[in-house]
């Protein structure tokens, strides 16, 4: 196949030096590496590349360094940028790994895209209940098992073909493209933030678009994504007695801290799940009509959803309205509870100082400063009620705000076009439920506009067990990558 | 101090072979042995006997070893019972320490006292904030140092130290004394419920009284102890999901476990601490004068108490209320969550199934079957009405029922009169707040009265760091127990 795909090259050289975008010839070239492609992955999934496991940080060095050798070899421009050092519980530091940055192309007539993807990945144990080695990729009818095969291992490979593709082809790159590989997005994509600042006016200032291919689709049609939600994480803490009181022996004579802090988580969410925290739903923006008819076309079934989960009922039976919840509305979650027994077994104890963890997922028109004063004012007003005579302090430990695209912008109209032209369908339009903070960086830092391009699957089970890309998923998304380079190209030229 | 004291001896033998009590004599004994007694301890506390820690098991046979040795020295007739062994996490067993059951006397003309004790302790490290090494007793201002010192060493040791003195002096024992020490009582008294009702017509046949020293006064007074609550340990477990969700991806289309479980608790308990569940209020008995006048006869400093736990305020401001509540007032304490989100930081997850562990310390005419009704009603009751699809189930996991005895029984008569002997003043009677299911067994068993006198120090620190017994109660915490030897002897007499 390796041969074949060679010769191939070398007749299209024959023609031209270097030639004009050529769809057909692209997509039979990708076809033809299919399997170059697997082993691509397998080698990268091989990795433990794990940013949360310290002593895995050997490795993620090492990924840093196949990435950049990857793109190395297809003769891009590549940096491996030192981003320092991070502190670890114990005082020590630690090495960062590095962040790869690379340039095909500065033609100042071109439009210039960045590429950001990551290559870490969430902790893996076989006991963690896979079905196969979590690094070992293994491909089971057509889907290649793997943890970080789809988050975001086969993604940032698939662009890496995408510009390959072109470049064995000598068929013209139509936009320079830049690549912003990272290694600790799985953690807080520590250190990246401070880069791109620093690099705004330089490997930036030509960027004129970022593409995020970090997230999937909804159903098994293709997806452009265009609003992420915000996340703000709150510890309510409790604070009672000095120290921990045996219950028997203290029980009964002090008001616990347990007590006031499930007194006062109890006052956010109603049993249906309405948040009764004052000033949060009436900031959500109104549902617009036109809204309504776009969610009505997505492809999404609701008892499959359902079923996936394993509830009896899901809040919301309908689609639009189940959607809107997942994407365009807030939400609270109760996450758990720190300082208080969580082990398996009886303990017999009152624990002195309780946090609750809590998160909501904010949308537009929602800013986290207004609803860290929203929340904190809510539960110290409850909390003030009950005449306890323990302390509550309320800390907003996260603060990322949501994401949302112009649908009208271009860089759509590009994302329609190409899955047009690749799996010949429209897009369904979607949002992400959950937060993708670096978009908002990339918006806030550089001023650039943004489109998330997914590829990976509905059901690839990123951070859970058994993750997985699928060949499909794979293979046509370096076909979408390529037409969507093309695309991006048209938009200037209009 | 050695020599003197066996001169001592040697000139009280001149006397008669076996003499008749003479506390004065034993008293002096006592004063002139503190060292020997401390260094006793010291040996005692060395021994790391944590029955929690399967590591540290052949340190408990030891400390087995240990005790009956001791019992031999001093002539006992002792015995060390296998009781099995237990199973462990990974499907291994493990053998449980031996019990050492000992016999002074059976003289069928006498009473025959039983002394429960136990030489097991709770984990310590000097991390976890000692200030000294936890197994290194370390004298300062007269204060004994060290893991299990108060919790159980030392006073089953003051057992040992009143047998041994009688017959250092010749003098006859007034009543028959057995021992039946253990070494798993921090982890359950695993193995012990079999043994006594195996031994219920042999060893405890010819018992007439048992005596637990495992508890403490509540000042600086000497006090009697003649009441525990009991324990209803509580699983609520709220399943959702088939497994743990994104926060962000699913937030806002499932009615959230925790959601659910935090709405349960929260009906059980009122802000200021009264318990909400019907039935369990109306089944406490009727706080009567003449129990309102012993607890105002109670030494106890409520101001005090306040500021050694660190809290603004109690939940009663009175002496007669607050202790009230510590110990004939059932109450309700939220323990903690398991499967919720407990470790330090933040993680966004929706835990799929959730177990909230709470007890309800009960008094008496309060049954453990009853409450669990009571308590599982309720919760199914108020969760129902939140009309979720989540499931509930209520799980009683500990039943264990409070112990009160006859105030008027000789057994404290007794014991009164040997406060009065040792220490020149009336002993507050107090109860415990915690559970001692073992008088509970005890009781149910053989049928026999049980006392609980206590010899511990009201700041001892059990299961705490710096855990300690001071000198003055542990020295005259042996004369109490010698001088209520006698005192048993005489209930017969009268």
């Amino acid at each position: 196949m390796v041969i074949r795909s060679e010769v191939l090259v070398l007749v299209l050289l024959l023609g031209s030096a270097v030639r004009s975008f050529k769809l057909d010839e692209l997509i039979k070239y990708v076809d033809s590496h299919e399997e170059e492609y697997v082993q691509a992955l397998r080698e990268w999934v091989a990795v433990e590349s794990d940013s949360s496991d310290v002593t895995k940080r050997e490795e993620l060095h090492r990924m840093m360094d196949m990435v950049a050798e990857k793109l190395r070899k297809i003769k891009g421009t590549v940096e491996l940028v030192d981003i320092g050092s991070q502190q670890l519980p114990d005082g020590s530091s630690l090495a960062l790994p590095k962040v790869v940055v690379a340039q095909f192309g500065s033609d100042t007539n071109k439009a210039t895209v960045c590429v950001y993807g990551h290559v870490d990945v969430q902790p893996a144990k076989k006991e963690d209940g896979w079905a196969t080695e979590p690094y070992n990729l293994t491909d089971i009818n057509g889907n290649l098992y793997g943890r970080g095969a789809s988050d975001n291992k086969a993604p940032v490979l698939a662009w890496i073909h995408a510009v390959e593709a072109y470049k064995a082809l000598n068929l013209d790159l139509p936009v320079n493209v830049k690549f912003i590989i990272e290694g600790m997005e799985e953690t807080g994509s520590n250190g990246l933030d401070a880069m791109i600042e620093s690099k705004k006016d330089s490997f930036f200032s030509d960027v004129d678009y970022i593409i995020i291919s970090d997230c999937g689709w909804l159903s098994k049609r293709p997806a452009l994504t265009y609003g992420t939600r915000g996340n703000c994480y709150f510890f309510a803490e409790v604070e009672g007695p000095k120290q921990d009181l045996h219950s028997g022996v203290y029980g009964g004579t002090v008001i616990e801290p347990m007590t006031d802090l499930i007194g006062i988580l109890d006052t956010m969410i109603s049993p249906s799940g309405t948040i009764l925290i004052p000033g949060i739903r009436e900031a959500v923006a109104p549902f617009s009509d036109e809204e309504w008819k776009m969610y009505q076309d997505i492809e999404f079934d609701v008892e499959s959803y359902r079923t996936k989960m394993g509830v009896e009922q899901l809040m919301y039976s309908n689609k639009v309205e189940l959607l809107a919840h997942r994407w365009r509305h807030p939400t609270v979650s109760i996450h758990g509870i720190e300082g208080a027994f969580s082990a398996p077994g009886s303990k017999t104890v009152i624990p002195a100082k309780v946090i609750g963890k809590f998160s909501i997922r904010q949308v537009p028109d929602m800013d986290p400063a207004v609803v860290e004063k929203q929340v904190s004012d809510h539960l110290h007003a409850v909390f003030a009620k009950r005449k306890s005579p323990n302390k509550l302090k309320v800390t907003m430990i996260i603060g990322a705000k949501p994401w949302l695209a112009d649908l009208k912008h271009p860089l759509y109209h590009a994302g329609k076009a190409a899955v047009k032209k690749v799996f010949d369908m429209e897009p369904d339009l979607i949002r992400e439920g959950g937060t993708i903070p670096i978009a908002r960086t990339f918006q806030d830092v550089t001023g650039k506009s943004i489109i998330m391009l997914p590829i990976g699957g509905f059901d690839d089970g990123l951070h859970s067990q058994n993750e997985k890309m699928s060949r499909y998923n794979y293979i046509e998304g370096t076909k979408l990558f390529i037409a969507y380079l093309q695309e991006v190209s048209q938009i200037k030229a209009t």
